[in-house]
């Protein structure tokens, strides 16, 4: 029943890995080219063959496979072990309002939104406009745009939403708007401000420290990859070691 | 709006913290009794004193708070920190329909419940009966009920059900279930097993390589806690250093 | 040849590990007395029964059996891991001269004075009287005392030893102590400052950039512990997450 | 009276830096010639200007010079921060008898010469004739030569050292050698094993249970590093994430 139309995307796996939409007809690889077209009708999970006759997985993309193939990354993003425990931590899920700033290249606003819908919606802030116009592409190529609200507008100078479940703040003088964002929280909303440095980590611990806010929580997340054969297991000999640090609190 | 009803469970955070349901009328704690009655009509986010004049403040609930401070715990739960990763690494959302095994507590079920609902569904298998009917209560005092289909089967048996997003492993002998979660999963869908030690994950990792999976990855996720004060900053003295490896493969 | 002498301390290894003086004569342990004059004569590796049928090894003790069960720890020692990357980094080795504020317990002290024997020297300056004593009582128990000069004064009053091979410093206002260390060092010699808290490595290394000092690094060790077994392989279930940042700079 | 002789080796610190021989007389480098034989007479700490105008430093070197920037390396070597723990977790220090097996580079041979010099040797096997034959040049080179003796044979066939204060091990196989090595052991002496992989720390643990040793551990060590600047204070963005497994034991 999961048969491919010509407005689908495809996630395509093979010697390397490709996100495209269907209507591009040809699509032209390292590895040959691909009649896309050829696809509509046929159903995910299929294999087809480029004009060098390599083989290609043709499955459905999930979001992870837009925010790693597709995403176009202008700012630094926040990388998914950090967006899922964001989310986790959280209890993010479908029906949340999220205010998040700055919107930044749209990675993590297009994570929440995937986890927000059918019913919940991301309102997002971007002061840059080169970013946000980047942002604003990604968010239109990524099925997720009736889920979010993108707004090229300085959060600093304070935002609508009521009521809201979370906001998430990623941005240089975050600790400014905690003030604003606990207005705009719920009794019980979270706060999670995303610190790459120690030294925003404390200016904006203390400004969360001045108003109503419990379980006051800073982390950080180190994912270390294995290496699993038959006769040697071990952990890879290089990490990605320092992201940011995440600071959680929770409005009463 | 959000006013409180007889049938609500409501959050307690005060000297204590305490999720608990309304209807149960008079609530006895060591920090004295609070009379739940009185909340009815009320707003979340209001503040009752107990009869030994404590403040507590009333919060509506989310998922976290019904894992951290109701879920019963009988064997060993799959931690907030590596759920969180497995529904981020895999693109857990509304709609996804996942098999898991074994329920354990119903820890990461409901957790992912939360996440599926209003439209996916989570298909759980737990052999023992112990475990099962402690899993049943507390799937049942989760209020997320309807997007669990919860069994007291042997999985390595097999199972009906097909077309699914995810299946998700955490059991004694996962590796003979690898074949039969091929089998059960769509195209591009995810297989994620849990495992705590380093042997599980090698017999895992050789019977996913006899079938055709592909983005085969094992790691282990490391949460370190901060202590951010005005003059002293540092990482928590101890930490939870180990809790099991988890191991993603996606179908083709 | 290797014989126990009545001035000799002993290793006991049982049921209870301990580290006593062979001329006390009879030790009372929970696991029964031991009467130690037996062990004259005999030689270190054999065995001895306490009055309850307990069976002990008896070892010739090395330093970590002195740091780990006989050294009093009044104030907060630098742990083992620490010492070890302090030496390992900085070459430390019999000969060296070393300079050290504040003593502490002097665990480092006597760590270090074991390496730079029999022909270098530890100078090290403790301003707490109780700690100095303290200090002093672990130094004289050690067998070390000869490579050991430890006087009870300020070092922020500056201190007299030239050409020495490496400062390390392990006390509060230790940037003020920088610019008085790059002068007792010779050239190529070392400056460690050992900092619990981000906030003093940030002053140190702001301190150590105003002089001329190379190579300069701040880490911190981190050690995993493993269980193994013939069947299940994990590293341990907690760990110590911190102890303090380590920096390291050379003289020019 | 540190006085730089032809003899002498010399540090180098400037755009890039090097371990030379003064005896070399011209060294050439990127960044112009140095005439070494200007130095001869010249006290340590001295600068010296290239034939391009670039300043060097010139320092005595110590041993983690030598390491760093002299040692050829071959096979792979065991890292500084584990060497360090390995010395300082067995009390390494001056007159330590040591076996160790395979040589290696000889990285860890001269760094374990380093600290049992002036009155202890390390007594190091290696069975490839070519890695022999790189460590014998690194030893002669290193200035520590008296302190090894290194021999091109295969430590399965035994070895006739006795009463020895540590071994070793780090080579295929190192469970073969286990009860070979509790024999050359003192009472109270350690055995180590570095072991890659976690199957290799399997078989070890193991042989090691089948004899009398104690306070067998198995550990790893990460080092993270610190980018620390006035404004800004985070951990290096990657690390190296895996070396290798130690495992400790003592021989009762």
């Amino acid at each position: 029943m999961e048969k491919i139309t010509n407005s689908d995307k495809v996630l395509l796996l093979g010697k390397s890995d490709f996100l495209v939409d269907v209507s591009k007809g040809l699509f032209h690889t390292n590895h040959g080219t691909i009649n896309l077209s050829k696809l509509v009708g046929k159903k995910f999970g299929v294999k087809i063959k480029s004009s060098k006759g390599e083989l290609f997985y043709v499955l459905r993309p999930n979001i992870n496979d837009f925010l790693d193939k597709r995403l176009a990354r202008l700012p630094q993003i926040i990388s998914l072990k950090d967006c899922s425990l964001i989310a986790g931590y959280t209890g993010l899920s479908s029906g949340y309002r999220v205010v998040e700033a700055g919107t930044g290249s749209a990675f993590l606003t297009t994570f929440m939104a995937n986890l927000v819908k059918p019913d919940g919606k991301i309102f997002t802030y971007e002061l840059r406009t080169d970013f946000f116009k980047s942002a604003k592409k990604n968010i239109d190529d990524s099925s997720l745009s009736a889920f979010i609200d993108a707004k090229n507008k300085d959060v600093s100078k304070g935002f609508r939403e009521k009521d809201v479940d979370l906001v998430v703040l990623d941005m240089i003088g975050a600790e400014k708007i905690v003030s604003k964002a606990r207005k705009a929280l719920k009794s019980g909303g979270f706060l999670v401000v995303y610190s790459p440095y120690i030294e925003q980590v404390k200016v904006v611990c203390a400004a969360i420290e001045m108003e109503s806010f419990v379980d006051v929580r800073t982390i950080e997340c180190l994912v270390r990859d294995y290496k699993i054969t038959r006769d040697f297991s071990r952990p890879n000999t290089t990490m990605l070691a320092h992201t940011g640090y995440i600071t959680f609190a929770r409005k009463v």
